[in-house]
């Protein structure tokens, strides 16, 4: 439930006189987006969203998420493009946060997916890794392997909660990933988070991908491990093997693997599912008072990881 | 922050199939309204609401509402116009709700409220009551006189926790009203919720009037009142003498006031004073579990109700 920043009508006239879009028809909140406030803007022109940086997003970070954006949609990858204002910048201010204006995509989440749904999937996300690759800018990932043992430690204590035997099992599977987890592997900007609600597709073709907020530089191939984490599942325990090798052989049509590349993405699965069980294990125990937004159940991804433990070869995922 | 019924892409479609209104184009949670969720809807043809209406609101008043719209709309008062779906019908049900595609409106809240917005608002609310005369159905106000005290019932063990001496305060201004407050003025269907979040202005013209959610039958003047309360206090202990001469003039230049409504206005301010200063005290006492919604301060209509009750005569209001 993202407003949590008040705009009135008056602050937005005056934020839209900067910008050569049209005048200001309409300005609601929606409900999409967790970390920051965003507004469906109508103008004379064309429909926008206007999105207000909250403190979760680091402000030093924004040109690398609005540039990448701007690269990204000039290339052909379907993405918001973030408009310019009269002074040629796509950052300002706005009710004292950092404040863009991009541009607003048609399109829906798709709840029940299908195999060439993953197809897409996965060649939009190899498209946006070949065309990352010139990309100047560049940002660590906060949550790499690394981070999840620090991040872990400040839920050990209670994570037994959750679930008898949770914490020796991550334990056990920190150690692993740290002795095991590939890092030599090619590198470039990854999305990090192209779960469902952030492809739209219309009559069942994909029309864009949104909300930029985590990516980052990482291996390539560690961001497919994600989106089968993400898509291919059709319950927690139970892998769509015809999904996961559509969505492989849409990511390959634009960029393939290499052997090392193939030869990793089961352990690559394993973090990924890791890293979404830990972040999710501490949303949960660690509910903002006040807040109606139910955390995502960690438990979904101790399922997924369980599986991937058994994983011999990528050829189970459908390669 | 309403939306509290969630509405998969596959529902929408499913739904939207049942309306010649073109293809679903986008689907997003609005933060506007507080007792229903809302949607932005993108068609191929154009934008609409999408409601689907929670408990709070009885399904019965469900044909009184969208009728008053539709019948107000095509005398040109503008609101959104409820759209009938191919069996002819403007109400139907998604997600286990009562459900309902309304026009959408282009407009914006007015925060800095000057005299020809009220003027526009006065004419507004004079060309509601003279074109809904005709309007058959009815349904009675809820939040009349009678049902005050025992609403003020719930909340006076706690009342001064609000503010010390505001029980006896509100006892009396009870007894009082309960006495005084005219009962015999020419009657009609009221918006009743007429506030400035309810109004949409463009380059300051108002372009439309919504949330027809508290409309019922009541003395037509009392609607005037609520305006009077909403809309014409600079601050909630300071009367503004030029609204409320331009908010009146703009009501009567379209429904002339009798001579009994105007000697009645002074009465009615307080009435509607003390009736949305117990509402927002039942709220500000009991606020749900979880809401990240806070109440309204009911201090606020305290004030404006301290201020009525020193006015002798509509003339102080600018009549």
């Amino acid at each position: 439930m993202a407003v949590y920043t008040d705009v009135s009508t008056e602050e937005a006239e005056e934020f839209l006189a900067q910008y050569d879009i049209g005048t200001l028809k309409s300005l609601s909140g929606i409900t999409g987006g967790v970390e920051n406030s965003n507004f469906m803007l109508h103008t004379s022109q064309a429909t926008f969203i206007l999105t207000l940086f909250e403190k979760r997003v680091a402000s030093a970070d924004l040109p690398f998420f609005l540039g990448l954006m701007e690269h990204l949609n000039v290339r052909g990858v379907i993405c918001p493009l973030p408009v310019k204002n009269n002074m040629g910048e796509s950052l300002s201010a706005l009710a004292g946060r950092p404040a863009t204006i991009i541009t607003f995509l048609d399109g829906l989440e798709i709840r029940k997916i299908e195999r060439d749904h993953c197809f897409e999937v996965g060649k939009v996300l190899g498209a946006f890794h070949n065309n990352s690759q010139d990309f100047t800018l560049s940002r660590q990932n906060s949550l790499e392997l690394k981070d999840w043992r620090p991040l872990f430690m400040r839920s050990q204590a209670r994570a037994d909660e959750v679930q008898e035997g949770l914490s020796s099992l991550i334990l056990q599977e920190l150690d692993f990933l740290e002795k095991h987890m590939p890092q030599d592997l090619p590198k470039g900007v990854i999305h990090a988070d192209l779960f469902t609600d952030n492809v739209f597709f219309l009559q069942n073709r994909l029309s864009g991908i949104i909300d930029f907020y985590f990516a980052c530089n990482d291996m390539l191939v560690y961001d497919l491990a994600i989106c089968l984490n993400a898509w291919c599942f059709e319950t927690p325990t139970s892998f769509n093997y015809a999904r996961g090798a559509s969505m492989i052989a849409g990511y390959q049509s634009v960029r393939p693997l290499s052997v090392q590349e193939k030869a990793a993405l089961p352990l690559l699965c394993r973090g990924s599912a890791l890293r979404f069980l830990l972040t999710r294990l501490f949303d949960w125990l660690n509910v903002p008072k006040g807040a109606i937004v139910r955390p995502k159940d960690p438990l979904e991804y101790l399922n997924k990881l369980r599986f991937h433990q058994h994983v011999k070869s990528a050829g189970e995922y459908g390669l």
